[in-house]
Order: structure tokens, then sequence, then C-alpha cells
């Protein structure tokens, strides 16, 4: 897979996706990202890339003509599935999206800033418009950060386990079960016996049951 | 406010908490964010802080007792108004959370990692779990840049325009309007007439109008 990021903060994306689980799928060879500073793109003055709203009111908004050359000259060089703005108005992400956008090829990300983009940019290029929640924060790079991580650690071979994403929250619609670790007893809190009982079977319907059981107390809007 | 951050991964979280809204609310002294790195805390062998999960199955746990002496040596200098644990099981994050919590003075973030923390940290240490979405990420890293970027860009002072948070999307249950600025017309896409009126009261009836089909279109449950 690859991503590319258009973003006018290019160094707020920099440590995000470049250790961990990110840096392992870049490593392997399994995803590929292209962080493009916005400025560059600028034919104005001190390389502008905001201007002030017409119709008045606070807040700058990212002009159209930079984000429009950056578009435009990747996409002669690149064929992407989906030219994504992060916004809060967008679509919310969640577990399924983001397991149907890891099976995309490449990917264009745009990321927001200031007031957000001009309209026309909405309207012209962007093919989806993604939220990662029912907040705003100060720009898109966390949202488009955030969207690399949660893609591209469902691509086949970046997690060491391959397992491991399939027992996460939301993949089948209900939360993980508690989990527990050494020492067995801690400050005389201790794990449910179960869980040192060696009968697989019984604790998978341990786990199970409280998978249900959580997803029931915190989130039955999932079942 | 200040903000403490206890990570098995501090270098993930260097780039987004150090440009752009949160340097600047940390250099008006408005913000202060302390990283702490997880193995800093363990007394084992090799720093070690996760662990193989009782019962089996794929994935490492985070331990109980590194974590519990990050938790105690930093509350016994801080008073912290929350211990937060970033997990997707969690409540989610909305606006009106981000506004609540930028108004408590002093926060302890956790980030979880692998499978996540042995479940007694979060019965006995953690007084609130937030999620940032209904996505899985590789670590609660994000959520927790995500979280005090959400929370430090509503501390009064840090937006240069102190009105400019109020118009966001969310904060009146509205989704914000589209915006425009220069030029007025691009491969002869015009900028909407109305907002070069110079009318302020019909623009701003127009804005909200926008605000409300939009809200309608794509976010019904919101209003």
């Amino acid at each position: 897979m690859r991503i590319d990021i258009i973003t006018v903060l290019p160094e707020l994306l920099e440590s995000p996706l470049s250790h961990s689980i990110m840096k392992r799928a870049q490593a392997k060879g399994l995803l590929e990202i292209h962080v493009h500073p916005l400025r560059q793109y600028s034919n104005l003055k001190h390389s502008q890339v905001d201007d002030y709203q017409f119709g008045g009111g606070a807040g700058m908004v990212m002009m159209l003509e930079p984000i429009v050359n950056a578009i435009e000259s990747l996409q002669a060089k690149v064929q992407y599935d989906e030219v994504i703005y992060l916004t809060p108005d967008g679509e919310t992400l969640n577990q399924k999206m983001a397991n149907q956008l890891s099976l995309k090829g490449n990917l264009l990300m745009l990321c927001g800033h200031y007031k957000g983009i001009d309209q026309r940019i909405r309207d012209h290029f962007i093919t989806k418009e993604i939220s990662i929640g029912d907040y705003v924060l100060s720009g898109g790079e966390l949202g488009a950060a955030v969207l690399v991580d949660a893609i591209g650690r469902l691509l086949p071979g970046v997690l060491n386990n391959e397992t491991s994403a399939l027992t996460d929250s939301f993949q089948d619609n209900l939360l993980a079960p508690p989990v527990y670790t050494r020492p067995e007893e801690f400050r005389g809190w201790k794990v449910p016996e179960i869980l040192l009982s060696g009968d697989h079977k019984k604790i998978d319907e341990w786990r199970h049951q409280e998978s249900v059981e959580r997803t029931k107390q915190r989130r039955p809007d999932l079942l």
C-alpha cells in the first residue's frame, strides 16, 4: 500500500509515522508513506497557503490553488483509489471502514488546518471525507496519523502475530475481554482462577462471556 | 493545566506535542506536558514491561508493577483530577468531554500497548477510560496525542483568536458551514454570492442554514 499525505505541517507527522509498528510496516516494504509539505506547491508570495474567509469571521481558510497543484501533480504520477480529506464533519471512522481502506492500493490524504479548506476543493477533488471522532483538533495531521495507523496495522504481515488483530475490540462487534499477566497475585488482587486452569475451551467461553458482558455494559449500541 | 503521560514509546509522542498549537500552548505557559517512559519504572530484568497473557492467546499484556510504580511515584508529587487510560473500549471522546476535561488542573494519561494493560490496573488505579473512536490503533500514544490536542486548544489564550474555537463543528451540536477564500473564481467555480455581499446579518443567516443543512444530511444524530 502507498499513502501520500499533503500537509502544511509535515514536521508534526514525523514521529508517529517513523516508530513502532508503522516503522516496521515500512521497513518490511508493506507500506510506503510520503509526506508532502503543502507550501512547496504554492506559487504565491511567501509560499502563502491560507487567507481570510469570504464573508468575514474568525479563522483562516486553506486556499484552493496550492492544494489543487499538490493533488494534481501527485495524481499525474500515482493513481489513487481515494482522495481523503480529514475533517470533523466527515464520515466517522470505524473499524469496518479501516478494514475496507486496508484493502486499497493507493491513498491520498489531505490534512485540513485553521478553519478548513476552501469548499471548492471538497466539491471537486475529494472522494472521501473522514472524521476520526466528534471533536475538533488543531489540524488534520493527527487524524491522518490515526488513519494511517488504523489501516497500516491491518496490512497482512505488519503485526508479528497475524491472529492478533482479529481478537481486537470491534472486529466482531464486541469489546475485548479483560487481560492479565504475571504476577498471579499483587497486593491481594488475584488473576481470575479460570485463566490459570489450562482448560482452553472454558477459557474461550469465559472470554467470550466477558466480552459480551463488557459490551452490554459499555457499548450496548454495538450489539 | 498539567498533563503527564506514561508510555512505553515516548519517542512516538515527540512531534505531535512539540509543534504548532501544542508548542504555542507550552511556550505561553498555559500547558505543561511531561512524558514518562514506562521502562524507567520497571525493576525487572531488561526493564521488562510486558508479558504473555494468562490463559494463552496472541498478543502481550502490559504488566502491573511498572505501571503501578509510575502512577504512584507521580501521584506522590502531583494531585491528579483524573487518571486516564486510553483504550478502544473506554467512553468515546466527544467535544463535550474535551470541554469538561479542559477545565481540570492536572491529568495523568496512561497509554496502552499490545493487547492492553493488566485488568487490575484498570480496576484499582484508573478513574476514567477514554476511547478516541471505534477503531483499534497500535497503541494509546496517538489517542493521548489526540486527547491532549483536543483539550489543549480549548485552554483560554491558546488559540490566537479566542472566538475561533467557538465556531468549530460540534460546539453547538452543528457541523461547521462551508468556508471559502480567494480567488473568487477558479476554473469557473465561484464563491457563493452572499459571502461577497458585505451583509453580515444575511451571511450569518446563510451560514447557520448551511450548518443545519449539512448536519441534517451528514449527522442527523447530532440534531
